[in-house]
């Protein structure tokens, strides 16, 4: 299990590790954090989102992680940090550390003779590693994964459980992905042949860079010729697909339910947010955010925020405004005409003048 | 296979099953539930849309459940019922009764010797089941499904087949869950550092009722500190995904395709339409019932029906209309002006006159 | 892996697979494929979409698959086709074939003794293969692959690996499943009893046709009381959802993300891009086309193309117009209002000239 909780450390080492400015006792221990309102003692909690902050009077955390203008009003020890969610993922990170492989193979895991598999690293039970994969050190392959020939997984990646890599597909190294992930699947390559779909051979690979999260339930498909490249520090959520030979720039991150169609090429630094529709063979810019259930249908050149969200309103509301879509382009030349006609009947009135 | 048909019951038996009123022979034996087109000798067909009850006047079963309505044109015997859904789903579990589990621990299957397994409970070929596990009488955990550590799974759940439960997962009673369905993913935690994104580890837990029905690929995520909590009677369709840190409130249902971001909470005897999607932090009320494909973006505070579906047109009529939706805003300054204007000339027209 | 490349075949050989024109050295030999961009000597490129056509000139493939309209410009030799996409389907699986099936059950595999499996099919690693479940020659059921009890698998099709088939699905011929895929899953069927939901048994099954392909990730549910039915020639895209009793007509192709509602009947031939939403008991005729991102909420009895998307503008404009929307009534009664109002002031003019 992820985030166990360790033997504790100090209010200074923390404060340290954080990169944050202490106030309270150096020497107090904190064994694991907790969100404000069910922090107990011994725990510290965080406070970002100003939602929370009526939490803070009455949290029974022994510490927060909060900003130079909360502080005041912290009753408890703090940490203050200018980035307070970086400093949180940090405390967090030294108090419930990640899983290290617990390196072997499991009896019930099946490793093809031509595989090579770090002697550092673990497999699990139920696993299914095919020929010439390679696995490299400290990597942990999860109970019930899939990982047909010739796939590599770079150092001290993880694959929690039930992953399928499929033929050919790179991951880098410090990668992690969750349950249901899928990467390799043959992209939707389709001819058609008087009405009859014909399938073309995908014969491109998966290749993922490093330090890349691949949330459960994900779907990156192989290129149809070259490649579906992921670059490093790429995050991508549950649900969320990406078609052939889509290439996706350093550090950009893409919410759930999330769709994008072949040959699209998005930059770095991007933000996808969540039941966004990506269409095929278009470019982002780096630094583009596209808002929530937003469809992209051409290229973005030029960074900045981009939305298509409509809303949720009350039925009867709706029922009502909506209808009128499907009269826009009326109304917008009635209005046009509306103009003109006013427009000769101040021009006879300014003759009567 | 869920559904097998048994040796048969009266329909006097039916009526007692199904709370429904029997017309017709008492001691006639039914076999099996069928759709009205399809029915044979021996079958039971049920009427409650009224699409199909132009079927009605030519159906070969024996029996049909349908309102008092609609009794007076069937041809054959039938059980009346005030809501002849319910009717239907008594009759069909009482005809086609749901797996029961076949005790013991398949050989292909390995078992962790620090899980409990109730001496009741059936684990099917391949599956994994971790240290700590608890696995309650009369559970069947179907091929293939993998249970990571501290996972708990209530009395009589059923997992079918290819189904994750990661790290600290708590099931409750009689639950369901369809192949593919992940429970206890991370969480899609981040932190940013100067453009790059540090992942927080997620600690909490994914908590769920009893009686839950969790489809076909559906994911829900562990909670980031606190857990995510799904009570009891819940109902999740295909593909939906459930964020960290949300709740689910009771006997709320939530159709295929669904996005939920984290930390929203929606409250009890919801229902959301499929394919919608719901920001994260926000507060759905109780009561709350969202339309197919709609966006909600703030909370709703108050019992009702919410909408934001655009629906297809035929593309000319589209392309004229919605390239208009970029104009609205000058459109409805164009109106005020207008409306001035007009003001301003029957004013001068008024003095005229 | 699918599309390993072969020894090579000569440009003769592959203009008559490819039913195309040759214009250059038909004793060339070809012994891949590869993109215009990235090819090597030995590798034949294609040119359909004009976004690339500026790489046609610099390629250092030794031959290219084209229109006659592009071949003028091209600088190798080239197979000149009517249809490219097609054209270069039929040289990609020459060149690159798909795997065929290594007969023989895996020691790590369990098949239940009542099960018929051909003696020319291949049953890979920890796949289960349950009770009365029926194997056809020259099937390949991939590592970790589950088919639950009465399963049926056509002659030649291709489950890749990690795939689920629920109870009773019959599967044609040569289909081919990518990983994660779930087939037969109980469908949504819920009863309401005063707000608590209550099951009904989901007791039909899913029956697909020949040549049908399901990527990463896709579900089909079981029908509730007749069959889920997939007709031959059907594509179905990734994280696409079918709910219970849908029907699909031949030679549709369905695109990723899409989701249709239960016992909604789409016809053959029709396209429905990515994203797309079609709600339950509804009607598509054949031929026809949904856009990306387009939800469909009634019957289309008409062939044609039909959309509803709403694409992305800049945040800032989106602001400004899309707060509009909740206005829209409110504006057509004053563009009437204003008609109005204004043919009185007309009318009074006319009466002054």
């Amino acid at each position: 299990m992820t985030g166990r909780s360790s033997a504790g450390l100090s209010l200074k080492e923390l404060s340290e590790i954080a990169c944050a400015k202490l106030r309270g006792d150096p020497q107090r221990m904190i064994r694991s954090v907790a969100t404000l309102q069910d922090a107990v003692e011994g725990t510290i909690g965080f406070l970002a989102n100003p939602r929370y902050k009526s939490q803070l009077a009455d949290t029974a955390a022994s510490a927060v992680i909060l900003s130079a203008d909360d502080a005041a009003d912290c009753p408890v020890d703090c940490l203050i940090a200018d980035n307070i969610y970086l400093a949180h993922a940090r405390v967090t990170t030294a108090l419930h550390p990640f899983d290290v492989a617990d390196p072997g193979i499991h009896d019930s895991a099946w490793v093809d003779p031509s595989a090579s598999v770090a002697s550092t690293a673990e497999i699990a039970a139920n696993v299914y590693v095919g020929p010439g994969v390679v696995i490299e050190d400290d990597v942990i392959v999860g109970p019930g994964c899939v990982l047909l020939e010739d796939v590599t997984v770079g150092q001290a990646s993880r694959l929690i459980a039930s992953v399928t890599l499929c033929a050919g597909t790179k991951l880098g190294r410090r990668c992690v992905l969750q349950a249901g992930a899928v990467v390799g699947g043959d992209g939707f390559g389709l001819a058609n042949d008087q009405g009859r779909w014909v399938k073309v051979p995908q014969i491109g690979r998966v290749v993922i860079g490093d330090d890349v999260e691949i949330q459960a339930c994900a779907s990156i498909d192989r290129g149809a010729i070259g490649d579906t490249v992921i670059a490093d520090g790429v995050k991508i959520d549950s649900h969320v697909h990406i078609a052939h030979n889509v290439q996706i720039g350093e550090h950009t991150a893409i919410a759930g339910c999330t769709g994008i169609a072949g040959s699209t090429r998005v930059g770095a630094y991007c933000t996808i947010a969540g039941a966004a529709a990506i269409t095929g063979h278009v470019e982002l810019a780096d630094h583009v955010h596209i808002s929530g259930m937003t469809t992209v249908t051409r290229s973005i050149r030029k960074p900045g925020t981009y939305t298509g969200t409509i809303p949720a309103t009350e039925h009867a509301t709706w029922l009502k405004n909506f209808s009128r879509l499907r009269q826009l382009d009326d109304m917008a030349r009635r209005i046009k005409a509306l103009e003109r006609e006013l427009g000769v009947l101040q021009n006879r009135e300014d003759g009567h003048g």
